[in-house]
């Protein structure tokens, strides 16, 4: 899929192999203004970003298509055909919370492939870090109870609920619904069943017997169809009706997707455990998202899990981040972009991030390369010459990362409210980095 | 990509297949509530959604994955070996418009291959409906101008920015910068420069010239990199020089990506209009939405094209659409969920849309399949037996009947603001099947 990318990618890597311009080009990624609400973000995607740049090839079918074009020399078409991402990478481990400005990878390169890739490098790492940056607030609010992603029908399309999946077993999810996920990824999958199962009977009662008789081993009944509590006490009835016939355990788990949820819970709780049925668990969903599982977490309803959908896989209040792969540095000289509000910071930069004494993270400075800080550096080389350095860690190390990370943030930043302004987050610039900056502005550029 | 479903899916399968229960089940997916600002939607993936459906099997790896599970028994995981999609489905024709409730597409077969389906239409049916639902509204405000699809980068991954691409091209943009959709779909192509094409040069002048000697036949230069009217003038002066040395037309466009849009697309058309360049094009970027374009069009900005990027791939203000995939009916009788807030209209449906004597569309009426209706019936088949019932229509068709029929809309509805509360779409509701609605309610299902 190397022709997944802009046209521009591609007339400009023409006019640099036109006129010979060869040299190396440093890009930073980064996000230049993180969304209302979001008081750090999680890098994700990078483990894919760098599969896309150690494939990266055009097929004799993809030089066929540039061809037919009409705008492209055969010259620059057969340099096309024996390409390949010799650079070098460096990047966050994902599951790093990030902030503003920062850069979550750097790709250093001769410059047509360095602008090349840059297309499908922010749609990899864009949406990643998009989704695990909207379910660690999920996780943040559920406070340990499970979450489990259900988002993949309105996912957008479908990379996008495979990657969600992934993005949010990053950032503290459980588990997905996605079966696919499941398979290609190792995440655990979970189900229950949907209301048209309940509908295709013409009782209730005759649908749950019917479920639990072909799966006895896990049974989450869905108990909305109709009246919540009825079907709870139904539940009841059939479990006492099953195991007085020998059955061990009859219903694990009941869902509940549409109604008061918190009143609903606690009244089912309550006809469970007034039963003896204490282990039966409580799923929720119905549009759920961290600030309802914040209130119902909060609130003391005796749930047990989750199932976040939409808000989840589409980050429905902030479906993009400000992400941009910028020029930082060609020929050994620092650049940037003056267009009226997108000034960025030039040259190769780096980020230091400073600790406590108990691990706890205090402040990030971001330097130029070279500089040395007390911090510990963030960016971290994964590829060299296009090469991946080192095998990547597994989900469950990255998974583990990001637990450990986000339980070393300042507790004010795990919160679902804005930034809090009496004590942002530190972000600092090196004097050198701001040094550099003063050259430049006095020098016009 | 059979397992891209949702667990559940697999597991009530499984409970059917067990329970021999294999009679006809009628699904339909239909938008509850459209997102605020939608006065109508554009149904779009229709194509996707059979090609889907006439591909679905079972592989061999497939089938060893759930074995692996340890909750599938192999009875069922045969028939899985074996299961196609015999069923039939109606549909609309995509470039459709929509209202709320109105099933966009309507699937008969047995119940477990019906069931099994669910997630992934939806996934790619919402997706493509949504995005062409949000395109449509740029293309509206855009008056005639050229709209491309600047989206990939920020598209969540890679489906879902070709079948944005797809998706916006159906609702009357005129192209993409994605190569890959333009390969894949025959969508126009088109791209410009980006800054750090001019960022890699030490003066800009120096980069413009060397794109136009690399690209003669068509380039676009982007002038906001550091002083946009100064750029401007720089082109004049450039394009002077090198017509005086035999060039027939040296540049073709320029595109704008920051500052205030208006104030510079004026400034920079008089410097080429007092010049004599009155054919070159001026392209506006940078976060434009359907808004921003109705707004420099109303105030006559003498623009000539917009790339509209982040906003039209993530549909930015309605990321998601209330689509379900419900079941309408099962073993011929009539099916509807009873959950708080969720009720729908059961019984297989169909949609008649009611035109004037010019083709202007004047209303709908949802009314029971077999019901006849002096209206055009919206839904057609388009598979039976799980075949295609015959070639779909080439998208340049899907986009002229979507120009079409954006035309005979009620003019009110095509309006970038909230639904008229003065005079809403008339969707009417047969008697039909009003009376089976209180026959069920009298009944209590």
């Amino acid at each position: 899929m190397s022709l997944l990318t802009d046209l521009y990618q591609l007339t400009m890597a023409h006019a640099y192999f036109d006129h010979g311009m060869n040299d190396i080009a440093v890009f930073e990624l980064s996000v230049r203004k993180p969304p209302p609400k979001r008081c750090f973000l999680l890098a994700a995607g990078l483990q894919q970003a760098i599969e896309y740049l150690e494939e990266l090839r055009f097929s004799a079918d993809d030089l066929e298509f540039l061809r037919g074009l009409g705008t492209f020399p055969q010259t620059f078409l057969d340099h096309l055909a024996t390409l390949r991402f010799t650079g070098s990478v460096h990047a966050m481990p994902e599951g790093t919370p990030l902030f503003a400005n920062e850069p979550i990878l750097r790709v250093a390169a001769p410059i047509a492939e360095a602008q090349l890739v840059e297309s499908r490098l922010l749609n990899i790492v864009h949406f990643q870090t998009l989704i695990a940056s909207k379910a660690v607030r999920c996780a943040m609010a559920a406070r340990g109870k499970q979450l489990i992603d259900f988002g993949m029908r309105r996912a957008h399309e479908a990379d996008a609920a495979l990657f969600a999946a992934r993005a949010a077993y990053i950032a503290g999810f459980n588990g997905t619904a996605t079966v696919e996920a499941g398979r290609r990824f190792g995440i655990p999958i979970s189900g229950t069943m949907a209301h048209s199962f309940i509908e295709a009977y013409d009782r209730e009662e005759a649908a749950f017997k019917d479920f639990i008789a072909s799966r006895p081993e896990s049974v989450t009944l869905l108990i909305d169809s109709y009246d919540t509590q009825r079907a709870a006490h139904r539940i009841v009835a059939l479990a006492r009706e099953l195991e007085s016939r020998g059955a061990r355990r009859a219903v694990h788990g009941v869902r509940i997707d549409s109604g008061d949820l918190a009143t609903q819970t606690r009244a089912v709780r309550g006809i469970f455990d007034r039963a003896g049925y204490r282990d039966i668990q409580i799923v929720l969903s119905g549009g759920l998202d961290g600030y309802k599982v914040d209130e119902l977490v909060r609130d003391g309803v005796p749930m047990d899990a989750f199932g976040v959908g939409t808000a989840l896989d589409v980050s429905d209040d902030a479906p993009a981040l400000d992400m941009a792969y910028k020029l930082q540095e060609y020929a050994g000289k620092p650049r940037r972009k003056r267009s009226p509000g997108k000034i960025t910071w030039p040259g190769t930069r780096h980020v230091f991030r400073e600790r406590g004494k108990t691990g706890e993270i205090v402040g990030d400075r971001i330097a130029l390369d070279g500089e040395r800080d007390p911090g510990e550096p963030l960016l971290t080389e994964t590829m060299r010459d296009g090469r991946r350095v080192a095998q990547g860690p597994t989900l469950e190390q990255i998974r583990e990362l990001c637990s450990r990370e986000l339980q070393a943030l300042p507790p004010a930043l795990r919160d679902l409210g804005d930034t809090p302004e009496s004590a942002p987050f530190p972000v600092r610039i090196s004097e050198a980095l701001q040094k550099l900056v003063a050259a430049m502005d006095a020098d016009g550029d």
